[in-house]
């Protein structure tokens, strides 16, 4: 049995009951290390599962998975997941892969929390978002800015949009790859500032009053453990604020933010008569 | 503290490893009873967690929540719901309460897994989701339809919508307390089967082809649970399909389904040859 479990969102401790047996008694551990991150070390993570755990890097996921279900048809192998297992595609693909095997290899999912749901931390009712959208590191020629259509397309709902940030984990320096060494970048997470200030440099440009200087957004830092943080401002603000280590995310709100979502997000406002009067201008189920 | 904590999907066995430490140290225990059921009676959950736990119905929640935020500015007070703390405003209505509450009530929230992303189980990808939606019991002469304005929008942007169905638990018999007893009706949870036949009919009055008989759909029940059972189809074959044991919830499929998300949702169709021909000729991203 491959079971895909998630371990939730802050430490070694958001792990189900059941998802930790689990760990316990597998033959071999396996943890995804490239869409996310937990905010402690591999350490510590062992230290409390009484387990080694392998790290799956990308490669290994998409290219080699057979490595990683390896005798699975007959023996219990557990591959761990941060955050919600379908909250990346690629598990789905693992998951094909079992079908596809001969045998075939059952699986079975954990869920646990996810960004997509912790989000409401920020007052803001979950059924008021639109489809999530990711941001990406911009460099000097590559901009991509695909999101800012799908951000539009939410705006004409006046839904909100959770844009989940970029991280970097064991990129290879193309510099050093060019003299044919393989070394490893140091990782690298996008801060809700750098997110906040890309989205307005495309504002910029593409001009449709998306994305703006003056929207309304919340910041958010490592969701659901004992050092979260949230800060609520416009996008001008939050290109300003440090909210400390990463995970980051944003949530870009929604005209039909109603009054129940503002009283509770004004809290965590930048500058709270800024925010007030802001919604009350351009917000308030204003769609 | 109030600590809001997260019990997942199923069992007792999906709660954090964290949340089960808070629940067995704190002084009072509750469970929100309403909005969501877990699949084991509360026995069970006492049981494992060696705590008994207190009830805790809409009418305590939203009249008497002085009873459950007592002394919470010294001591510690657990209050448990299944799924995730912030897919239920009303947990947010008490965390706002904690902060007017003279002296502020410090609150800590504990994520876990939530069908809001558990739905993943389906092969649809969670960044083609729309607005989630309701759906409550019709009557004779209570028929209420918003949903479908609601899922109108995301097709507008060929997004998937996720429906979540209508559950009665201690709802009093209406003909009892007219004769002044107040007697209590078993519960009901809305089944796939229902929540599809209510979508057809509406779309029978209002005719803008939202969710009509041949529209793609996918039914789940007891996600996260060994006995998790997905069904997909069109909503006439859903109309008829029994899924088994609650909780059960659906999705409607967006036109922006691409191959990987049909390629996997497939395996659970009712009909695969049918599903296979209105995929292709009403979806496969024609938006």
């Amino acid at each position: 049995m491959l079971y895909v479990i998630g371990l939730g969102l802050a430490d070694e401790r958001d792990v189900s009951t059941k998802g930790l047996e689990i760990i316990r008694r597998a033959e071999r551990v396996y943890l995804e290390s490239y869409t996310a991150v937990l905010l402690v070390d591999q350490q510590q993570l062992e230290a409390y599962y009484g387990r080694s755990v392998i790290l799956a890097d990308r490669e290994m996921v998409e290219s080699q998975s057979d490595e990683i279900l390896a005798d699975a048809h007959r023996i219990d192998v557990a591959f761990l997941v941060v955050g919600d297992p379908f909250s990346a595609t690629t598990h789905t693909d693992l998951a094909l892969r079992c079908r596809q095997h001969d045998p075939p290899i059952p699986t079975r999912t954990l869920p646990n929390a996810s960004i997509l749901t912790a989000v409401g931390a920020t007052g803001l009712s979950l059924y008021n978002f639109g489809q999530t959208v990711s941001m990406v590191f911009f460099t000097d020629d590559w901009k991509p800015d695909s999101f800012y259509d799908r951000i539009a397309e939410n705006n004409t709902l006046g839904l909100h949009t959770l844009v989940l940030l970029d991280i970097k984990v064991k990129e290879p320096d193309l510099k050093a790859l060019a003299r044919g060494k393989i070394i490893y970048e140091p990782p690298r997470f996008m801060s809700v500032a750098q997110c906040a200030s890309q989205m307005v440099e495309v504002e910029e440009t593409r001009q449709q009053s998306v994305c703006g200087k003056e929207k309304l957004a919340i910041g958010v830092a490592r969701l659901g453990s004992d050092g979260e943080r949230i800060v609520a401002g416009t996008l001008q603000e939050l290109s300003d604020a440090d909210l400390g280590p990463p995970l980051h995310s944003l949530v870009l709100c929604g005209k039909r933010m109603h009054e129940m979502e503002w009283e509770y997000a004004r809290e965590f406002a930048i500058d709270r008569e800024g925010f007030d009067r802001i919604w009350k201008r351009d917000y308030a189920g204003k769609v």
